[in-house]
């Protein structure tokens, strides 16, 4: 039987105890990842989908996961655009030639044939799997930036400058890359995953003005376009200032970040009825806000009596905002110790579950 | 006669037009400062009192600014500690040996002596220049964060799991550089700087509860030591979530980054009585609540009538907030035209005399 406690919870139903999955669940804290990467090169990894399959899975063995999520690259999409990026250790996806503003501005629709290898790999883990799976893709920003900075970045300001300087060409991507995106999503859907994650990670650079402006009309037409047949997860970082915004997006549970306690995530999110909000986006906005998150992943290499206040202070403040799926505010470090993970889950099943509605 | 805009608002005082100067204002986006700069590397212009005249001096010979800001390096003051730093382009400052626990634990007494080229340049600027002198220096946290980090991040996971693994060298290592620091500031004070601001541009990466418990106090240590013979600023970025602890900071001018609008900056930084702030922090904190800031430095890259339009709405708000001087968000690009920089200055001072108070 099918575990279900993730879904229930983020369709806002009442659970046996707080569900758990971890951003970067899969990856090179795990000796056994290492040890298939030092095999594989990562694209390898994430072309072939009985490796994808294999290092997903990995997490699930060894913890007591409430879902599991699909092992790949942000930039997977581009190659069906027609583009080619390669992984640079420590560095992250780098494109394979620069695209300037025309180039930018006429991507083409998505060939989800050349991606034929994810659908594969969705479809083998949902039959593998004894619980849900989610799919994941990146938002517009955040997907757009790496092809427009062309390195890592603190604040992305090529990309905030390209946004004011070709006005028609962003305009034209945003829209591009929100179809493209949806339609990723959507054949993932279609392929087994049960749930979708949109990682907008970079979103937290932009200045509220611009993000409202510039940025949430793709991100709500993408996520208007995958549809409400499996819960869509939206996870940004170092976005406070952008929660008013964030908070009408059609989407059923939100991804806090380590930077604000899900209390007062909960109050800047409101019920959707955020200022600048129009009585349109309102209707369209779910009526349940689930949190997901937040424990800040450097707390698994601190002192044990941190972790555990932490962590069971999320749980517990999980239980008094509508509904909460426990997660860390951004993915696994490197350095963290897989024992701390797996008494992590456990302790947050166990807390979770004493004081379950 | 002194030019005393700048300093009059950031007392508070009524002023003829908005004053404005520039993060960064002297860089690599001047050709003069590139000329120099092939001559000589960044560490010689450091460390020459009468480059760091020069370079200090290149944009008030071509703008109409209000104030001057020593041209320096973050990481400075640590030549005082008895360590030695790199500057590496593109990457920025590098400590040459790496500081383990111990090492950070122990760091001595600052030795001003050994940054008599500082205060020598803040001798000269101050008899050269006819307007006010900013002296900087970086707040503990994000000085902390070059020692830790040993590379450029986005998010500081180094600095922010030693703070969470080894509590007790944190604390002596934030205790001693609010000293230090402060130290280094009260110098440049004495030596004629007219103002100070304390670059905190890494504190955002905190989650609220981590900037309250491990690095506020060391931060209010480090401004109570400085004193109120010269107004301080506090600037830091993607901390709006921060701004309720930000606000008892004893502080007369807190500048602010482009992600949210001087409107919300001054809404949630209130009137200092922050929930958090005990009632000795509120009686510490200065009545008045003057911000800086914070046009999106990218704006200077794209259409006239979007910067005019931001420029424009950021000086009107500023004349209904208490108090404003008008700053980019975070300094000027490399890739700005000097030219647009001339014009945005002589337009704040247009439209900030239209409606002086």
């Amino acid at each position: 039987m099918m575990r279900d406690r993730f879904l229930r919870a983020a369709r806002g139903a009442a659970t046996d105890t707080t569900p758990v999955w971890l951003m970067r669940q899969a990856g090179r804290y795990m000796p056994e990842y290492r040890a298939l990467r030092r095999e594989h090169p990562m694209k390898d990894v994430i072309r072939n989908p009985q490796l994808a399959v294999e290092v997903t899975l990995q997490p699930l063995r060894r913890f007591d996961l409430d879902a599991a999520i699909l092992f790949s690259d942000l930039l997977v999409p581009i190659w069906g655009m027609g583009e080619d990026f390669e992984l640079v250790e420590g560095r992250g996806p780098v494109l394979t030639r620069e695209l300037d503003a025309p180039a930018l501005a006429s991507l083409p629709a998505i060939d989800l044939a050349k991606l034929e290898f994810t659908f594969t790999a969705v479809r083998a883990l949902r039959s593998a799997l004894d619980r849900p799976l989610i799919g994941f893709t990146g938002g517009p920003f955040t997907f757009a930036s790496y092809l427009i900075e062309g390195k890592p970045s603190r604040d992305y300001p090529k990309t905030r400058a390209f946004l004011h300087a070709h006005p028609a060409a962003w305009s034209a991507l945003m829209t591009r890359l929100a179809d493209n995106l949806a339609d990723y999503l959507r054949a993932q859907i279609e392929a087994g995953a049960q749930a979708v994650q949109v990682f907008d990670s970079w979103a937290g650079v932009l200045s509220a003005a611009d993000f409202q402006a510039h940025v949430r009309p793709a991100l709500s037409r993408m996520l208007t376009r995958v549809g409400d047949t499996v819960p869509r997860i939206y996870f940004s970082t170092g976005s406070a200032h952008l929660y008013a915004a964030i908070a009408t997006l059609p989407v059923e549970v939100i991804g806090v970040d380590w930077r604000v306690s899900l209390r007062t995530a909960a109050a800047l999110l409101g019920d959707g009825g955020a200022p600048g909000a129009d009585a349109r986006t309102r209707r369209n906005a779910p009526r349940t806000r689930i949190l997901q998150g937040n424990l800040d992943p450097v707390l698994l290499l601190g002192s044990e009596d941190d972790l555990w206040a932490a962590a069971d202070a999320i749980v517990d403040e999980g239980r008094h905002i509508g509904g909460h799926i426990f997660n860390l505010g951004h993915g696994v470090l490197p350095e963290t110790n897989p024992d701390r993970v797996r008494a992590l889950i456990e302790r947050v099943h166990e807390r979770g579950g004493r004081s379950a509605r």
